[in-house]
C-alpha cells in the first residue's frame, strides 16, 4: 500500500470539480462506475440537517451516482422548507446528469438556521459541471469548494498492493466532535465491493479516525461521510479495510491539525485500559479538555491537567497505576510512572512543548485495550474565528 | 429571607481569617458551636486529591470543628506523600486548636502534580490563627485567601425569617464543571440540624447550583463543598433548604460570572423537557459549548449553535417543537417558535448581545421538566490565563 497523488480523482471512474466564491462554494463529484455501490454514515446530533435526511433516503433506495455539496449555508434547522431545498438540489443535478433524484447525495456546511441560497447554486452549477474531470487539479478544486474556516484543503489517496485505489476529501475545522458521522468526507474506491461490505468497512474506519478527532467538542448537525465504489476491480475486504483506515486516519489528522486557530497537532494514545470504550473515552477527554489545549498552546508544562481529564473521562482509573509520557519526534519525558511523579522532567517537557506535533501517552495499567485520538491546541485565533463567524 | 453582609462570619459561632501572598494562600475557619454537625460533597473525578480523601475520612468519624485550606498547590496526584501531607495539615491545626485530627477539614486548590509547600504553611499558620475573628473583614480575608485565578472574592449570607443565618464562601474560576461536588465552597449555618439533614440539604442545593455551572467543562480533582452547622437555633428543614439553595445559587452565579477571562454571564433556562435529566443535560450542553461561548463573546447573533448544542446534548429533542428566545433585562428576541425560524429578529438579538448578562431560554415542548444553568463566554483572556498558568 502506498500514498499517491490525485485525491478522489485517483480512483477509476471518478470525476469532480468545484468553485469557491467568498463564503459560498459548490462541489460536484460524479462516479462513472462499472458496478456502483454506496454507503454513508451520519451525525448523531438529534438536530439533523436537511441534506442528511435527503441523502439517507437516497442511500436506502439507490447507489450514489453523484454528490452535490455547498459550503456557506448548512441548511440545518430549516424545517420543511430546508428538506424541499435539499431535494431541489438533488433534482437539479439529477436533471443535468439524466438520472433520478435518489442517485444524488446532497451535503451542506456553513451557518445553521439560514435558508439555502438557491439562486447562487442554480447560477453556478453549469460552471462546475462543464469543468468536471478526473485531473488532479479538478479533485483539488472540489476539495477546496467545500472548505469553510478550513485553512488547508484535505485530500488523500492510496494504491493498495492489488492495484485498487481509495481516495478521499474532507472538510472540517470547527464544530468538530464527530459522533458516528463526521464533518464532510467523500470517499471513493474503484474496488468492487457490495453496499453491505462498504457500509461495514466505513463504520469501522470512522470509529478509528474521524470519531477520534476533537477540535472543540461541538458535534455538528451536518456531519456526513459517504463512501462510493465504482467496482472496476476485485478486492478482499481485509485489504480494503486497511487502506480505508489509512485514508480516513490521514484525513482525520488533517482536520485535527487544521482545527480552527490551531498551532499544534496533539496525538493522544491511551493503552492498558480495561475496555476499548474506556481507552476511547480517556483519549477523547484529554484532547477535548480546554485546559490541556490551552496549556499546549502556551507551552505550559502543566501535565496535571492530563491526569485530571483522565479522571473525569468516565474510564475506569486507579491513580496509582497511571503512567504518563509526553514526546515529539525527537525527545520524550516520562512524567509519571505507576502513579509516582518522576522528578526533574519539566525541562525536557518544556522543550517538547516547542514542537508542532505533541504526542501524549497514558498507560492505565488495568488491561489490554488501547485507542488513539487527535486534536489541536486552543488559541486566541479559535476565539477570534468563532466570535465573528456570521458577521 | 434576606441577603445580609458578613459572609460566613454572619453565622453565629463562626470565626475565620486568611492570607494571600503571591500564588500561596492560607485560610482557616473555626466553628465555635453549641451543637456541631457537618456534611460534605466531593468531586466525582476518579483522580481524587489527597485533602479530599482526608476530609471524607474526618466527616465519617467526626464533625468539623475547623477547616484549613491552602491555595497555590492542589495536592492532587501526589500519591501517598500527598495523603501524608494532607494529614500533616490537619494535625498541625488540630494541635493548635487542641482537638483531634478528624475534627479538621482540609482543602487545597492550585496546580496538580506538585507537592505541598509545608514550610510556607507552617511559617504562616500562626499569623492567620492570631487574627481569627468574626468580623466582616476577617470573613473577606478568608474568602480572598482561597482565590487562585478568581478575580473577585465570592461570599454571601442570608438571614431566614426565623432568625437562622446561612453564609458561604467559594472559589472557582477555571477547571469548572463540577459534578456532584464543586470548586471549594465552605458553607456555615447557626441552625441546629442533624448531620443527615445537612447532608441531604447540601446535595439538593448543589444539584441546583454548583452542578449547573460550566466554565470550561473540566471537572476538577479538588472540588469540595463543606456545610457546617453550629446549632444555636432550631430551624425547619424546608425553610433551611430554601435559604441554602439561595446561598449556593448566589455563589454559583458568582463563579460563572468570574469564569476565567469572562466578560459575560450566560444564564440558560430549558423548559418543556421530558425529564429533569434531559432539561439539565440540554442546559449544560449550551453553556458548555465553545461555539456558543465564543459567539457571545463576539456578540455574534449565531443562534444556530444553541440549537446544535441542544441536539447533541443527549436530551430527547424533536426539531419541530423547539422554541428559542434570547433576552437581557430590557429586551427579548424570540428566534424560533416551535421549530420555525422567526424572521427579522437578528437586529434585536444583536442589541441583546451587547449586555453583560444574557439569558437564553429554550422550550423543548415535550414535557413539564425544567432546569437552569450558568456559564460565561469564552474569550482571548481564558486562553491567555490557561496558556501560562504554571509558568
Amino acid at each position: 500500500m502506498k500514498l499517491i497523488e490525485g485525491g478522489i480523482c485517483a480512483v477509476r471512474g471518478v470525476k469532480a470539480n468545484g468553485i469557491k466564491q467568498g463564503k459560498n462554494g459548490l462541489a460536484i463529484i460524479v462516479a462513472d462506475a462499472h458496478r456502483l455501490a454506496s454507503a454513508g454514515v451520519f451525525t448523531r446530533n438529534k438536530v439533523i440537517a436537511a441534506p442528511l435526511v435527503v441523502t439517507k433516503e437516497a442511500l436506502m433506495n439507490r447507489e450514489l451516482k453523484a454528490v452535490i455539496a455547498n459550503s456557506g449555508c448548512a441548511n440545518a434547522f430549516t424545517g420543511e422548507k430546508g428538506i424541499l431545498d435539499a431535494r431541489w438540489m438533488a433534482a437539479l443535478l439529477a436533471k443535468k446528469l439524466n438520472c433520478v433524484e435518489n442517485e444524488i447525495g446532497v451535503a451542506s456546511t456553513g451557518v445553521i438556521g439560514r435558508y439555502l441560497d438557491k439562486d447562487w447554486i442554480e447560477e453556478h452549477i453549469d460552471e462546475v459541471l462543464n469543468r468536471i474531470s478526473d485531473s488532479k487539479q479538478a479533485g483539488k478544486a472540489c476539495a477546496r469548494a467545500i472548505m469553510t474556516t478550513d485553512t488547508m484543503m484535505k485530500e488523500v489517496a492510496v494504491e493498495l498492493g492489488n492495484g485498487v485505489h481509495i481516495g478521499g476529501i474532507a472538510k472540517g475545522s470547527g464544530m468538530i466532535e464527530p459522533n458516528m458521522g463526521t464533518m464532510l468526507a467523500f470517499l471513493y474506491t474503484d474496488a468492487a465491493l457490495s453496499k453491505e461490505t462498504l457500509s461495514s468497512c466505513l463504520k469501522k474506519a470512522i470509529d478509528k479516525s474521524f470519531n477520534m478527532v476533537v477540535v472543540d467538542g461541538d458535534t455538528s448537525t451536518n456531519d456526513m461521510a459517504l463512501l462510493t465504489a465504482t467496482g472496476y476491480q476485485e478486492c478482499e475486504e481485509e485489504v480494503f479495510q486497511e487502506g480505508l483506515d489509512l485514508v480516513c486516519i490521514s484525513l482525520a489528522k488533517m482536520i485535527a491539525k487544521d482545527g480552527e486557530g490551531a498551532t499544534r497537532l496533539i496525538e493522544v494514545g491511551v493503552k492498558g485500559a480495561r475496555t476499548e470504550d474506556d481507552a476511547r473515552a480517556a483519549a477523547k477527554a484529554i484532547v477535548r479538555s480546554p485546559l490541556v489545549k490551552t496549556a499546549i498552546f502556551g507551552k505550559d508544562p502543566n501535565w496535571g491537567r492530563v491526569v485530571a481529564a483522565v479522571g473525569y473521562s468516565g474510564a475506569e482509573v486507579e491513580q496509582d497505576k497511571i503512567s504518563l509520557k509526553f514526546s515529539d519526534n525527537k525527545n520524550e519525558a516520562k512524567l509519571v510512572d505507576s502513579g509516582r511523579i518522576v522528578e526533574g522532567k519539566l525541562g525536557a517537557l518544556k522543550s517538547i512543548m516547542e514542537s508542532r506535533e505533541i504526542v501524549i501517552e497514558v498507560a492505565l495499567g488495568l488491561g489490554e485495550h488501547e485507542a488513539t485520538a487527535w486534536g489541536c491546541d486552543l488559541t486566541y485565533d479559535y476565539v477570534k474565528i468563532n466570535a465573528m463567524y456570521t458577521t
